[in-house]
């Protein structure tokens, strides 16, 4: 184990500083070109899928129990399609829809129609004087993106490791301005935090002061274990019915990183009444979702087990990369006290917490040994990150090989970066 | 030729009516079932565009010019399918974005973004206190559903056999409050008319008072001839930058009824500005279109040319059924001088008025027969139709057998409805 830098002297610091800086020109040397900024599957994950593109073949294959899927029809999902995610969401199917290729796009769709129209026969947010949603940090940047997009502001609550703080939730939900919250409750992006059953009952549970506040659950990783033990997630739909709140959460989930990023399938799920509210708001704004591309899934999978097998092929192929990073984290950057990170057992990311104030300067040294890694502070609402100190690290894109000069070149970073600031602070 | 109604004596009418009634009851009991509401294309017509779900097989084929259309990645369309969309509607490929499988989505999307975001750096629709879109009827149910859910006023502006009432909509668009016009400018839906191009030249020079006021060019039905010479549309794009208007209006095409519709390709065209603007908003909205589904239709299709090619065979199928419904009508209908109809040369619809204040009659009568019309009212704003008299024949989705019953039937209809109501007044 190595010493803490805190407890070197200025002299070891210095030389330290010194082997730090050979350390990154020689990683630098390498000339890496390598992306760990988003979570992208690899090519041999989209290869597993291939037989979703070759499961329907002649014209009859198209008639889905006596629905032709290639004509117009079905606003709101093939029914074997809302079947399956029923299933896959245990959510009963008529609080489902099935959409289109982006879980992103119905999330924005629905946030969207919080301003235009209203939730819970409210005002519309657009005619609220303000409206706040609760953002447990770190986050997802694209969450961010929407409220920033549609000028809602946004408040940071802080994460725990079973999910966010409900105490300040509560706190906070007692301000009738505050609309609603982001949650990626299973293997959290970026944390690979899984809520727990009491922090999940305390949504449920939750006496928001506006009618219109709703829980935007991404369940987007719900299926996506790293590790032959899935973890459990509570249901939030039925929890919140249980506690006669129906209609106070929206589920998220899509194929994206199933079968194929931009080529899967998007789900949404809800209370009975919101549901039914956003299909009549639908009916002016679509003919409806690519329901062949619906029923390839349906006749790929054909049940929530399957999907599940299926995800432990992606685990084989990408749990490898999750260990290399952390293996390198560990012997790297152990004992050192200038980071930490998480240690996820599903999802795509890991979260790595650096000395405060030095995220943005490792990610830009990084960038200069050409690993690119999402900018620092792209985790936090408004992309501030108070501490200038969580990085996400997306494992998942570069190849075994490239992955572990990825995270050898990471570490060196982390270290010279805490090492610039310490010396020049002493 | 058959006598007009209206130069008949009361015992003659008296006599049409009872055989009127008869002949309404030898067609009730045929015991029909069909469906001639939407412009919806046949079985046989799906069957032609087969070998777009079978032209891409390994996984290399799914690599277009070095990127990989399963992943992410690519938010405005794949730049290939925003070629061959720029081949066919004359655009340069910077001004278009290639979407999902809705064209409707994105003209929902697009005066969402309007009333949300604004255009031409003006305020949002939504803070202004006013905002009017003008309709030209008959007109697309569906475009003003989209104005009615938004709350957006509508003006009717009358339909001529070359286009809008120019002149009327050059006095309307003084009004700072009128931001925007419907049109369906090749094969009109209902009317089958096509713009004259003086019509399009007094939409490209239109001075609008309001900066904000954006021309909403539905070519649904661009390359949808029903005969060997295609009717030619000038290039509004085209015209409007020549007159120095080039963020006057967007236009919206799509696949779904030249391929598969609801698993077709979309998009829409417009001004640089207006373009790089709404690609700019769509960051926050979207992960990006379905890519593979774009790419089938590059390789299957190849060209704008090929586009033309397959869409002859459309035309072969649902020729005869335009002329079957227009040899009744004359047959049936002609020298009455109850009803007129169109004669179209392209798109999917027949736009037949009847006795002013029969039209809800006719439809409820063809309903009680077992033929299903759009509703009477829905080619106008509101769905009033202030004469009570237009309706939309769809005549593509029955077979050639039935579409020749059902047209029967209808002229059945109309006769009854007409004569109920002269003998009525008389």
């Amino acid at each position: 184990m190595q010493q803490p830098y805190k407890n070197r002297s200025a002299e070891e610091l210095a030389k330290a500083l010194t082997q730090a800086k050979e350390q990154y020109e020689v990683k630098k040397a390498l000339g890496l070109k390598l992306n760990m900024s988003r979570g992208v599957p690899e090519r041999r994950q989209l290869d597993i899928s291939m037989g979703l593109f070759t499961c329907l073949s002649g014209p009859e294959d198209y008639m889905e129990n006596g629905l032709e899927t290639r004509n117009y029809g079905v606003l709101d999902g093939l029914p074997a399609a809302k079947a399956l995610f029923a299933e896959l969401l245990e959510v009963p199917p008529d609080q489902i829809i099935v959409g289109g290729n982006s879980s992103l796009k119905l999330m924005y769709d629905t946030v969207q129609r919080g301003m235009q129209f209203g939730f819970g026969g409210c005002l519309p947010w657009n005619k609220q004087s303000r409206v706040v949603f609760l953002c447990p940090v770190p986050g997802y940047d694209r969450h961010f993106t929407i409220c920033e997009r549609l000028g809602i502001e946004m408040r940071p609550i802080p994460m725990t490791p079973t999910g966010p703080d409900m105490d300040e939730v509560r706190r906070q939900v007692k301000d009738p301005a505050v609309k609603g919250i982001w949650c990626v409750p299973k293997y959290s992006n970026p944390d690979g935090v899984v809520y727990s059953d009491e922090t999940v009952r305390a949504f449920a549970t939750l006496q928001p002061a506006a009618a219109d506040f709703r829980i935007f659950w991404d369940n987007a990783y719900c299926v996506h274990s790293l590790y032959e033990e899935d973890d459990v997630l509570l249901n939030l739909q039925a929890e919140a019915e249980k506690a006669g709140n129906p209609n106070l959460a929206f589920t998220f989930a899509s194929t994206s990183k199933i079968t194929f990023p931009g080529s899967g399938v998007a789900c949404m799920a809800g209370g009975k009444e919101d549901i039914a509210y956003i299909v009549s708001l639908m009916q002016a704004q679509t003919i409806g979702p690519d329901k062949v591309n619906q029923l390839r899934h349906v006749r790929f999978f054909k049940n929530a087990d399957a999907i599940r097998d299926h995800m432990k092929k992606h685990a084989d192929i990408i749990r490898p990369k999750f260990e290399a990073v952390l293996e390198r984290l560990e012997s790297e950057l152990a004992g050192l006290e200038i980071a930490s990170w998480t240690k996820p057992k599903g999802g795509y990311f890991i979260s790595l917490d650096v000395m405060p104030g030095t995220a943005k300067r490792v990610v830009a040294l990084a960038a200069e040994a050409g690993v690119i890694m999402t900018p620092a502070g792209s985790t936090w609402p408004y992309k501030k990150d108070p501490n200038d100190s969580n990085i996400r690290i997306a494992p998942t894109f570069p190849t075994q090989e490239e992955i572990e000069k990825a995270a050898d070149t990471l570490c060196a970073c982390v270290k010279l970066a805490a090492l610039e600031k310490l010396t020049s602070e002493k």
